[in-house]
């Protein structure tokens, strides 16, 4: 056994996983996370309706042959408002119909390792099951490489030097909230930018930061996009983000 | 060869690699970056006078018998303040001769990979051998899971939830810049609290979050402490953060 499998480790019955994938690329999952995608009884996996499912896609490279998988198809889609009423209802629904589907698996002495894109604890679906789960069963999770690091490292731009302050935004918060926080940060990344891009762009502008604001869309995957946010359309991808990298301190 | 070795890759000659090792247990090396720590010419490494080398030590279960290896130590310890002139001429200089002599590694064909902590575009030291080496040698940067993923997750704290703004600080920042960001912040990471722990205590008291602060040293090596803030004393370890979760859309 090479050093890597060793290190990868094994699965425990009746333990839930939360693996993280990392990026998108099947290379920069951890050697953890490898280890379990391939050892654990059950993979399951989040997916948009008529989508293949993008976790599932990055660790394909590493899926043994007749593994048993469980797709969980979100009932609503991109177009339905987060905020609305309706969208809550559902997916909290899904959600809670989910958490009994695993609890059945794991208690049945299956592992079941759910992929998480990124980093599970970082903006994850995982949690929403890790909070309905984990004081009733053994629960491991494995932190992954965020989407962020990963377009930061494609992108060429160093994120944070020296003392720089780093501001985490979701693009769907209001225009003037948005102004507010890049005008106290050093360096930002705004996370789900898809149909917020051109308000995006514009508190991006209102800033003073559209100069060194670059978009990049599905970092580390085949078909990777990146360009300065300035010659970005008005909607962008579901996996996609906007870096202003910081000016600090050069040594 | 097992899928995780023919994934983890080979590496070119002359290019220089910075390699994510990511927040201290070895398991959460990326596939790409342990093959890389087995594959190089060479594995360079800052420490710190007196010190083995932390990052040394995380891939210390990877590492190849006969291995070439480069030790670069700072000049200066934590003990000098960062923002003194003396502090960066010493600093500056010792980066400029250590890029200097991994240029002539470079240069005769070896293969150089230079560890990082957690993801190296993140307030790395690697970031100042980038910028000088970056134009004249090939370079691939592999993203690492980062200290902070590594510390929320041994936490068992999910950082950041639906709509949920996250400011990532570092301890070096006077008190009021962090009281300022931290009321703009859903969620907050505080980096670099070593010497500072008491002033990020008081900050984090007067903006309100004290209750729900967490102090992580050390996050995934073997001698990690995890403790509420409010039950540290008034000097942190340089490897350890301060983490206050969201509290953003449940679903
Ligand atoms: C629900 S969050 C999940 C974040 C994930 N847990 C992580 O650690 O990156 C989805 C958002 O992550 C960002 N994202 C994740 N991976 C990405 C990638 N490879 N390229 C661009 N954006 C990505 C996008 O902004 C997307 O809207
Ligand atoms: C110079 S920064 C390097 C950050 C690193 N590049 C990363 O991605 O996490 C050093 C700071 O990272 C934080 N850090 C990194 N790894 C850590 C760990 N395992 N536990 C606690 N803090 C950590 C500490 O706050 C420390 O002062």
């Amino acid at each position: 056994m090479s050093v890597l499998d060793s290190l990868a480790g094994t699965a425990t019955a009746g333990t839930l996983y939360g693996i993280g994938v990392g990026p998108g690329d099947a290379r920069y999952l951890t050697l953890r996370a490898a280890g379990l995608v391939q050892a654990v009884d059950v993979v399951a996996y989040f997916a948009k309706i008529g989508s293949p499912g993008n976790a599932r896609r990055v660790v394909a490279p590493l899926l043994v042959a007749g593994r048993a998988e469980v797709r969980l198809e979100y009932p609503v889609t991109d177009e339905v408002p987060a905020d609305s009423l309706d969208y809550q209802q559902k997916i909290g629904a899904f959600y809670r119909e989910t958490a009994t589907a695993l609890a059945a698996l794991l208690r049945q002495g299956k592992s079941v390792g759910l992929l998480a894109e990124g980093d599970p604890f970082f903006y994850g679906s995982f949690m929403h099951m890790w909070r309905r789960l984990s004081a009733d069963f053994p629960v491991e999770v494995v932190p992954g490489v965020t989407g962020m690091s990963g377009c930061w490292t494609r992108a060429n731009l160093p994120i944070t030097w020296g003392n720089d302050a780093l501001a985490v935004l979701p693009g769907t918060l209001g225009e003037n909230e948005l102004v507010e926080r890049l005008r106290l940060a050093d360096a930002a990344v705004i996370m789900k930018v898809g149909r917020n891009l051109a308000k995006v762009r514009r508190a991006v502008e209102t800033a003073g930061l559209l100069s060194r604001a670059v978009y990049v869309e599905r970092g580390t995957m085949a078909d990777e996009r990146i360009l300065p946010l300035a010659e970005c359309g008005t909607t962008g991808a579901y996996f996609a983000m906007v870096l202003i990298p910081g000016e600090g301190r050069r040594l």
